[in-house]
């Protein structure tokens, strides 16, 4: 691992940063929605009226798969990770609707060597993921393994 | 909401069922991470070889998603569901690789209806995505909306 990636000790705890930008298209979300969450209100404008949603919306899992996106061209595909072991959170808090543009709000919560793999640590995330650079449509918390600088 | 399709009184508390079959292939794996998750070990065999994943793997986010086509055609699409506010955790637990065969494995976890909304009840499921009817890929925990039968 080179030394210009992004190691372990390059997300120091409180840091906030905020980057990306992914236009979010009527057609990308029936085209999600088809292939891996065909419920009314994430294909039919009509059928999504009457629904808690008021209105069609992507679903939940195209929003999680976007933000995976924003942070792969964000600092990832830049970075020594290793992938993470799962996901502590998401909350998904307005309807994410067509036409909008998404961008993300990184805050560096925790960071933690690991014991049974010194070479590498823990840093968690909380990621915000913004419409039109004004409302948060959702929330993750997860952590991700990098490579360190300085392994013992 | 027709009494045909399932409510919030037909998921009782410590119920398993199994369903579902998803034919997982090499090109899909591709295609989802090339558009959702570009990192080298959803996308190379070679750059994952040398990497935790031991190999090519399905990003966690496709799992994600593969899992909501499972409840979607397996339950959600005949009952009541109105969504869910979000995600309480996902765990990945062993690499999801090409040309395996998805299923899903549910347990009702807890229920309680709703304070502010009497018409409606949340059930909270576990859910494990299992490959080849053998190995537990990921699990994921939430909580789902769903009518009631005898709203007060």
């Amino acid at each position: 691992m080179t030394d210009a990636l992004l190691h372990f000790e390059d997300f120091p705890v409180g840091e906030v940063v905020t980057y990306g930008s992914y236009k979010l298209t009527r057609e990308a979300i029936l085209a999600f929605a088809r292939e891996y969450d065909p419920q009314p209100f994430h294909l039919d404008e009509e059928a999504a009226k009457d629904t808690l949603l008021s209105g069609l919306a992507a679903s939940g899992w195209h929003a999680c798969a976007i933000l995976m996106r924003l942070n792969c061209d964000g600092f990832l595909s830049n970075s020594t990770s290793m992938g993470a072991p799962g996901i502590d959170e998401v909350k998904w808090l307005a309807p994410l609707r067509p036409d909008v543009t998404l961008s993300v709000r990184r805050t560096a919560l925790e960071a933690r060597t690991s014991k049974s793999r010194p070479e590498l640590g823990f840093v968690k995330f909380l990621f915000e993921l913004i419409a039109d650079e004004k409302a948060v449509v959702a929330t993750q918390v997860c952590s991700i393994m990098f490579g360190r600088r300085q392994a013992p």
